[in-house]
């Protein structure tokens, strides 16, 4: 199948970089629209890193209020600013983030040249895109509010050209009303419907992407089938007492959530400095519980 | 001679940072003592790639308060403040940099785990450590105030041992005393005097840091007889007028100020991203005017 989402890690440590891994970024890119998940500070040359482009980059989304997913909204801000790519930027997040963000962008000194939106976000849809769906869900962290995302692709149907052509529909604008839900009559004189051209409804794709939390099992509820689960795994099990005290997930974990929501794989994100020499036991702790884990790294990029 | 600064340029960058290239970050170490200049974003990450450690990093001064100069200051005290390699931490200044660091520093959310100063800075002294002096001088930006900054060693007299032997002084702690400024007798009763065993006066090391500010003949004067000058050298001459206008100096102009000051050499730094293709361009258009010019890269150590 073809792949729905692009995603790419911007940046994969929790609370502090390292020289190998920046603090928490994540851009999903569908379609034309890019969806930026976190804004740790340094977020804006890691945009530059991955060649991604500022194009379009119109929707920023903060799962909370802590400064190593917000500080880098100062420097994008500015620079969007002064670059001049999007004509607008919404910025999602909870009061306390919008309100820090408000501050940071009152310190660029020259006249905005997009138009800036601070959108509160709550539990539920956040915003629709063509045949996405992006749904907040709320996460259990040492903050008064925080969020995951689920980016969830509406059910699709395929137009089979064979049908059309055995019912003697010419191509062109009348396949394209077809698709788009109408009923015509073919040159022959027969109605047609949508339903004779169109396949069996098929499921859109699914993208899961938690936050900083502690572990709690619903989380598995909302990963319910998921394509694709990213998820924060700070620790390693032998550190879940610190990892509950922190309000963070361990590796195993982030496992559970994978296997007990049954999705096609799981991608460990926001790992603790602490691990920096022994990152492969995140890696092989998750394995032992759910076998199709991978590890993010800065500025790998996946489809989904 | 041997060195007395080592300077490390951690963002070399104008406004904007390119992949090679972080905003604007200088770190000078001086003894046992840490003087980060400027802190635009990801400068916490930039000391890491160093590999200069957080250790001793007590001291940061801000030239004024563009963005690209000071986004880093919230994730560098919540490093800092998490890490705690630091006692204290003391800030310097004008008022408008102060008040957004403070914001910053508000959002961190845990007990400040080191005592912050926030020292407004001002022409002239700003602190003395050992044998340097580091004054302020104003410059000329887009800004109320904005400051470069001269590091000034006092002139030495190198201790004469051979002298110190042939007046019957032992080795141990009359010798100290003498260095220290006591006149002292001799083990056969001679009275022996500092001058006796010290030699002549010699200059300390001079090194002069001129952050944004266009191009004024003062600056030379400053500048005078420096080890080494790091200057601000946004623009290409053809660019002069946008220089002006935005308060920046081309690489001509940081020449001029070079040879006018008689320094010994010359750094250019912070450069605009608009030649980031052409970065040599700088560099010829400033040797054609002072021949011992170099470009600053980040993370290039230099020894003065």
């Amino acid at each position: 199948m073809s792949e729905t989402f692009r995603v790419t890690f911007l940046g994969t440590s929790a609370a502090v970089p390292t020289t190998r891994r920046n603090v928490s970024a994540t851009l999903v890119a569908y379609q034309d629209l890019k969806w930026l998940i976190d804004c740790g500070e340094g977020t804006q040359r890691q945009i530059m890193r991955a060649n991604l482009g500022f194009k379009n980059l119109s929707r920023v989304v903060l799962s909370h209020e802590h400064l190593d997913h917000i500080l880098g909204m100062g420097g994008l801000l500015a620079t969007l600013n002064m670059l001049q790519p999007v004509e607008y930027v919404v910025v999602y997040g909870n009061p306390t983030v919008l309100e820090r963000v408000r501050q940071m962008t009152s310190y660029i000194g020259r006249v905005a040249q997009y138009a800036l939106q601070l959108q509160v976000l709550q539990e539920g849809l956040v915003f629709t895109h063509r045949q996405l769906e992006c749904y907040a869900f709320p996460t259990r962290h040492r903050v008064k509010q925080s969020y995951g995302f689920v980016f969830q692709e509406k059910p699709r149907r395929r137009f089979l050209p064979d049908a059309a052509t055995r019912l003697g529909i010419p191509n062109g604008p009348e396949r394209r009303r077809l698709l788009a839900g109408e009923s015509l009559q073919s040159p022959s004189g027969q109605l047609v419907h949508p339903d004779d051209v169109l396949g069996p409804e098929e499921p859109g794709k699914k993208l899961v992407y938690i936050s900083d939390t502690m572990y709690f099992p619903g989380l598995s509820r909302v990963a319910q089938g998921a394509d694709c689960l990213i998820s924060e795994a700070t620790f390693l099990h032998t550190d879940a007492a610190l990892a509950a005290e922190a309000g963070h997930m361990t590796a195993a974990q982030a496992a559970m959530v994978a296997r007990d929501a049954g999705v096609a794989m799981l991608y460990l994100n926001h790992v603790s400095q602490r691990y920096a020499q022994s990152e492969h036991l995140l890696l092989e702790e998750a394995r032992q519980i759910f076998a199709n884990t991978h590890l993010a790294n800065d500025l790998d990029t996946i489809g989904i």
